[in-house]
């Protein structure tokens, strides 16, 4: 039945039953194509009622449904003429991993980072209603998402206002791991009918009240997952937000959902109806560990996986622990991706997860060196954006020691444009107070974090997904100083300054250059900040081309610090700065990528040979 | 009696009434000193008792208290060692209008921006309990920062894990203007005791059950602003975030507050203090119109301000949106100080106040763009670091039409460390599809708001809080084209290209060389990017020197952008980069800190005859 569905209004006609029968092809589609492709597994198999319902009950692309991360937006997909393009889920010019405005007219908003679906939303309703529009605006929140803060500060603008908005919270106790905070809690509670035994009355007699619920949805009320008395506590505190809440109803149930959104879809102020599903429904390894199928790996790369970087940052991060009461940990709902799970195994009382919240996760790391403990922080370089402010005010304002442990750093390959951690290096180095360093490889990290220990000012350490080795050097010995670089190879009249990761490509394109009858020098340059001044004024002396390598993006990166130093010494100096250019970068296999940006070592070398010879 | 308090130890000894006298001497000085010096005047007023209750039951700097923003703080300065310090309050090398580490043991966490303190506070608690110490934590938080989320992640991860901790909600009503924001108005609801009429009984059994609330402090709150009843909608709230409610009570009542706050100090879980407090007390201009008294300028500088760039921005905003119904306005609790009060008056249906919350703000601003409408941001430059990863993601990644009017750019003067706004042209230009320009003058400033109109891209105009006019040249009647630099003054030999009001200063610069015999070019560089590579191209050509010069750091900013460009044409350039060095510039007159950066005429004259002569 599923191949008669190009767009939502294929659905109008459906009965009930039609629609079950829909749900179970598409968890079928699901599991088959996530598992090939890599990408969301669990989140899109908990939300496919939900999904069928909102593109049943609205009438998109004229009314916007807002998925709040994106990654639960497979079946919305799917369901709107999308279903063939699925198949190239993830891949370079196939379907991104996130609704994309460019991809679809029934993408309403871009997204991939968490807790934005309602302020856009918010926007999108209130341009509705200056405009003098009447459709409906919906954003599709997670629980997990919920931590994070700007989804409080757009609800109660939302709640001032009374700007007519639905907002599904779509509860499924997890948010990639286990949930954390209050709030959380606060739903489980909700959702286990554990408070409020004794309102059951009041609250019926409220409901009928409301202006928007009659008899049939309070009839679909009373099949909700728990008891209607909940809706007491609930309503308390999305009331303080000024926004109508309703729930928990059950996520699965499609007749309920729907007579419960067609209501909502006439409220003429903010509602929130609290959805309970359940993450990896229907394929049985992801109902029985959701986290693990949260995001999944292509199945043809099994096996293939290197080194984690993150796994050896954390083991070594543990082995500080042992020798310092000091060394905490914290992540912002990342334990897994992070590896900090190791570490809160080891030491539970010396980790915390902050939620989706970076922002306070910064702060309160801020706070924590301040009182003397000496904080570490494992944060993906493309959500520790959302701490820009509060490192530059919190932590380098008076020079906290506080360690970033940057991980999916660089171009991340298959997550695309939202998760390219390539602007780190530009915004770290701006900071006053922050050394900002990369590994070339595993035990260079290794010795980082070892640095870290000793060093008393904020420190950012950032490096990719997967981890290189290029095996033990006689100066691996000596300790690794605070700002020096590293000369791997020695040059003659050009030489390459490679940051992290690039280190590998460099000494590639040294090696092609060679066979090309060039002698190109390589400089593992393992400090961005500070730099190495004494190598390079040397080596600028020495070469005429001083080349800069580096998967971040070259407007205020690596290269053009080192264009700053040449020029502060008055040097005019010939530099070529090799980096990700000045737009996003999409979807795709790592190594198109690398291409795409002319960073493979092949490109590498071509552009060196290129200036060479002019 | 105010010169014998020189530490919190001296108020121990005071009864009620002694302490009564202190807070009308506190209020005395803190008027006098502030009408002179400048500063914020009715945030302190409101504050007084509240900081007296606080430095007498607590014991800092073992006790940790932490001032969310900051601008009340003056009156725990007085009472901790910096009487007499306070009358060079806000001066260069005097006390910053802020709490900082450095400056005593007394500030137990440095702030400026809103809504960090519960962080940082509970990092704080977080070490307490991991090294084993006993002492309170308190963070001190407005009403006004409670719109930011931040407050709400913190407060949902303390009230997770219960960690002891004492959050006092300074609650005046106000942040700095009105306030805004549905929990402003429930807030506001619990002070006037309109709901939940008939709980009285409930309530008073409830406080009693309380472990920590014994019979005295039930008298207490008996004698609070309103009645107890209120708690019970108050506690709803709050315990939905998993931290104790107790309020509101009387903020000038030393008694009570005394009473409350000995009680929380022995609390083994997070307490939220609701303090009702009046703005201005107890000096009646400020008492009655609160929000001029916000932040004073200082008498002696009174007719002397300049012309505010944000009223000419605004009054060309409200001209375009007098053409043009997509336009809207939008701030983060900040109408006045952005001038975007005016545009509201005006068009108060397509105004947009979303509390102190940027990254809500920035996101709604995008929403409002997807659909259709021409958005405004007014936004003060330092406080815009908090939008930055929604500027990417949100703004930036669909190239949506937002347009940035950022005050207060550049060195900010007496505010200092926490205000420069001096980092956004590095944050802005690395962003893929940000146009960031900056006018020299006013009138170029009006110019660049006209062509917003006519651009379908993010755009950013920054400005600096006082405007320049240098007069209208022939120039001017063409229009401003996208991408395009004016060379004012022809150079021969050597260029400065010059951004924003560092225009005026390369030109002073310029005739300071022409004196002492060399003929230096002046280029208003208008856009940061895109650059104007054809002049660049040309004057490279040209000249020997390039000399760039920005009130930006100078890590990223418009020199390395300059240099970039040059690296990437393969022009082994010699260029000179002037701005603000990598470290913090603390408070000051603005013309102290140009100083300091070198970025008067004379230093920049010097600096270029300095690389001229090498």
């Amino acid at each position: 039945m599923l191949e008669t569905i190009n767009t939502p209004q294929d659905l109008k006609g459906l009965s009930i039953e039609q629609m079950q029968d829909l749900a179970a092809e598409i968890r079928t589609l699901l599991v088959e194509t996530v598992l090939r492709q890599g990408g969301h597994l669990a989140s899109n198999l908990g939300a496919v009622e939900l999904t069928l319902a909102l593109d049943y009950v609205f009438n998109p692309p004229e009314d916007k449904i807002v998925f709040d991360v994106g990654h639960q937006a497979y079946v919305h997909k799917i369901l709107t003429g999308r279903r063939e393009a699925f198949a190239r889920l993830r891949e370079r010019d196939g379907l991104s991993g996130f609704p994309r405005v460019g991809e679809s007219e029934f993408d309403a908003f871009s997204t991939g980072h968490a807790s934005t679906a309602i302020s856009a939303a918010l926007g999108m309703a209130r341009a509705r209603d200056l405009m003098g529009d009447r459709h409906a605006v919906v954003a599709v929140v997670g629980d997990g998402a919920l931590t994070g803060g700007m989804c409080y500060e757009a609800l109660n603008d939302a709640g001032s206002t009374r700007t007519p908005l639905i907002v599904i919270l779509n509860d499924n106790e997890m948010s990639i791991s286990r949930n954390v905070g209050a709030v959380s809690t606060y739903l489980t509670k909700m959702r286990q009918g554990r408070l409020y035994g004794g309102a059951r009355r009041a609250v019926k007699r409220g409901l009928r009240n409301l202006p928007w619920v009659g008899e049939p949805v309070l009839r679909g009320v009373s099949n909700m997952v728990g008891s209607v008395r909940r809706l007491l506590l609930g309503e308390h505190f999305f009331e303080g937000l000024g926004v109508r809440y309703l729930g928990p109803i059950d996520g699965h149930d499609l007749k309920t959902l729907i007579a419960v959104l067609k209501k909502a879809a006439s409220s003429e102020e903010p509602v929130l109806i609290h959805v309970a599903t359940q993450k990896g429904r229907g394929y049985e390894p992801a109902e029985e560990a959701p986290d693990r199928y949260h995001g999944v790996s292509p199945q043809d790369a099994a096996g293939t996986q290197g080194i984690s970087n993150g796994k050896i940052a954390v083991a070594e991060l543990i082995a500080l622990a042992e020798k310092d009461i000091r060394v905490t940990a914290l992540t912002a709902a990342m334990p897994t991706g992070t590896c900090l799970s190791d570490f809160e195994r080891r030491f539970p009382e010396r980790f915390f997860d902050a939620g989706i919240a970076e922002e306070h996760m910064i702060t309160m790391a801020a706070g924590m060196a301040a009182a003397g403990l000496r904080p570490y922080v494992g944060v993906y370089s493309t959500f520790l954006q959302r701490g820009y402010d509060q490192l530059i005010h919190d932590v380098c304002l008076e020079a906290l020691p506080v360690t970033l442990l940057i991980d999916r750093a660089g171009l991340v390959g298959p997550d695309g444009a939202t998760h390219q951690g390539v602007f780190d290096l530009s915004y770290l180095r701006q900071m006053p107070n922050m050394i900002v360093a990369s590994p070339r490889d595993v035990r260079q990290l290794k010795r980082l974090i070892q640095l870290s220990a000793t060093v008393d000012a904020p420190m950012a350490i950032r490096y990719a997904r997967e981890g290189d080795d290029m095996g033990q050097n006689l100066r691996d010995r000596e300790p690794l100083c605070l700002g020096t670089w590293e000369e791997l190879i020695a040059g003659d009249g050009v030489e390459i300054l490679a940051v992290g990761r690039m280190v590998r490509v460099a000494l590639n394109a040294s090696v092609e250059l060679a066979q090309r009858g060039s002698a190109c020098g390589v400089v593992d340059a393992r400090f961005v900040k500070p730099m190495d001044e004494t190598m390079l004024r040397e080596l600028a002396g020495k070469h005429r081309l001083i080349v800069t390598l580096e998967d971040n993006v070259v407007a205020g990166g690596f290269g053009s610090a080192v264009n700053e130093k040449l020029a502060q010494w008055g040097m005019a100096h010939e530099a070529l700065n090799l980096g990700v250019p000045d737009r996003f970068i999409e979807q795709g296999r790592l190594e198109e990528q690398l291409s795409e940006c002319g960073l493979t070592p092949m490109a590498v070398a071509d552009a060196v040979a290129a200036r060479w010879n002019q």
